[in-house]
């Protein structure tokens, strides 16, 4: 049985009572997808843009009328914006694994009456795509007008274009990736090991969020989101002038950043989600199936990311180019870093809007 | 009283009864410096070359008749290399607040007849300096013929030349830098706070090193001491043609080389020690006194170096070169970032060979 339930404040949830089998083998009885939407189908359902959210965040890309709580992209979707919810119904589907209402680790096993934890099943970007795939079709809906993923939202993104080739028209990447790197890879693994040193851990079993630990992994995260240059130049202008030796403030102010950042990261995401992404991200590389792409597809990076740095998405340009596939690719430059999509909304913006309006011609 | 004794290893140790001053104002009741010695004394004393060592190396620089041990630099000091000992008296110190037989945390306080551990004194640059000084003063060294610094080292002789800009008349710093940047501080805070979350740890007063918050740590340090490409080139190699979804050799690649070296570091680091320098680096911050420097200087960067940007390096060329003093600049170009200095040694040798011979005139 599959039906959607919803709340007073707009947040929907799709249930499906059939078993959902991962990539890994494993299986849990009940789908469970929490999803808002913005706008309005138009009479063919051909005017339908999914969006995909990045690590930290969830199904509230911007505010509605049943929740004012500014979404994460709110400068973008909303009517007369650069993804204009006039014009498109737009939906956006808080990741399987994730912890905003989805089924991951920390919503309860119906099976055993208790949270999955770290017993939830390992989750790959295919099992993302084939979750959503369900909720889509139920909805019936044919055909995506555009799918657009910020980080790892344009990796589900990307996976998608490449699990459902026909059902995607126009796919926007934006600071993604094609493949995780051993950059990446080390990254994670630290992170982890940062966790499992908080004693509150308990091999995933805890009772208790791991706050400390988690807190710890997620600065190591946060160091790789803005450029070295705007970290220096936002922490340095008052201590340049300092001898040596002195207490610099840069260093308070950089902790304070650090803390602040990660505590409000913390205080809201769930510990074994969080790592049952980062091990998602892991295992990712669709290099040798971009051949399977038919979405136009365009991909903007930004040249001082240093998460995904721009070389590796020109890679995906020169290689679907290399396909012959239709496929554009843009290198904003910002002092931004990784995070320049939550912050120059404005020309991301633009971007995206000239993409969506570009007619489409069969070649 | 000050006195000098030897180890049969060749390993001495300066030993000073007065009270040594930190530019704190604590102090501790007895200094001591351990110190290794390569080549002899000219007739006038006017061939020493002080060698100073990264954050977490010692005075072994390399090998000698009464240690056969390989050292850190095995490559550039010895007969017939580039620091050449039949030509050089060359000296190196252990770091005053390390562990490898200088005054630091790890060793007893003869007031206590107990470990300093986290109760010894902040170490900051110039009392690193000036510890170094008394031992050179001791052994009426009246002047150094080059003061030679990677990375941490570097940043000592710098320092040191800026200390005592009559004494020394050639200085070389190495991947160094002149100052901390915000983007180092971040990185340290986290390296500190996830050595706080080993229950080990026991606020500095452990019995045991707090060995996995160390290794974690120093996990954090080693992924600035690689470039990206470098990563990316040694541990993806194998993995690119896999599918997404497979499980990657390169994450426990990853993941082994790191456990590998961070657990080497840890094995022979006192946490207090480390956590020490860390401190001193934090505060470190030399730009504005440059204009005292009166040596001849090189300054070498590498490229791809992640933990000093060649930017950075290039920063105290400029400005040296605007004060009017005698400078030169290289930028060396390599994949193995920050850690160059110690695999492309037949290069920097050439360097150092080539600024060392170089005959100083006055101005």
């Amino acid at each position: 049985m599959e039906f959607i339930k919803s709340n007073p404040d707009g947040l929907k949830f799709y249930l499906n009572d059939s078993k959902f089998y991962f990539k890994s083998g494993e299986s849990i009885s009940q789908l469970v997808l929490a999803f808002e939407e913005y706008g309005h189908f138009n009479e063919n359902k051909s005017n339908v843009i999914l969006i995909h959210h990045a690590l930290s965040t969830h199904s509230h890309v911007a505010s509605h009328e049943l929740n004012k709580n500014k979404g994460w992209w709110d400068n973008i979707v909303g009517k007369g914006k650069a993804i204009d919810t006039e014009k498109y119904y737009v939906i956006c589907i808080n990741n399987l694994g994730s912890c905003f209402g989805s089924s991951g680790p920390s919503v309860i096993n119906p099976e055993e009456n208790f949270l999955y934890g770290s017993d939830f099943p390992e989750v790959s970007f295919e099992d993302v795509v084939h979750s959503q795939k369900f909720l889509l079709d139920f909805l019936k809906i044919k055909k995506l007008y555009a799918i657009v993923g910020p980080s790892l939202g344009g990796m589900i993104s990307l996976q998608f274009s490449i699990l459902y080739p026909d059902f995607v028209e126009r796919l926007l990447s934006i600071s993604s990736s094609a493949r995780t790197t051993p950059a990446n890879n080390a990254n994670r693994a630290i992170q982890r090991e940062i966790i499992k040193l908080d004693p509150n851990w308990k091999n995933g079993k805890y009772i208790q969020n791991p706050l400390k630990g988690l807190k710890a992994a997620r600065k190591l995260g946060i160091l790789t989101y803005r450029s070295v240059e705007e970290f220096n130049e936002r922490f340095d202008a008052e201590s340049s002038a300092n001898i040596s030796g002195e207490e610099k403030d840069s260093v308070t102010k950089v902790e304070s950043y650090l803390e602040y950042n990660a505590a409000k990261f913390a205080k809201g995401f769930d510990t074994n989600s969080y790592l049952t992404i980062l091990r998602m991200m892991d295992i990712y590389d669709v290099r040798s199936e971009l051949t399977k792409l038919k979405a136009h597809t365009l991909i903007i990076s930004v040249d001082t990311d240093r998460l995904f740095p721009h070389e590796q998405q020109r890679e995906i340009y020169t290689e679907l180019e290399k396909l012959g596939k239709p496929v554009r690719y843009i290198i904003h430059e910002s002092k931004f870093g990784h995070d320049t999509f939550l912050i120059e909304t404005d020309t991301i913006g633009n971007y995206i809007k000239e993409f969506l309006e570009k007619r489409i011609d069969n070649e």
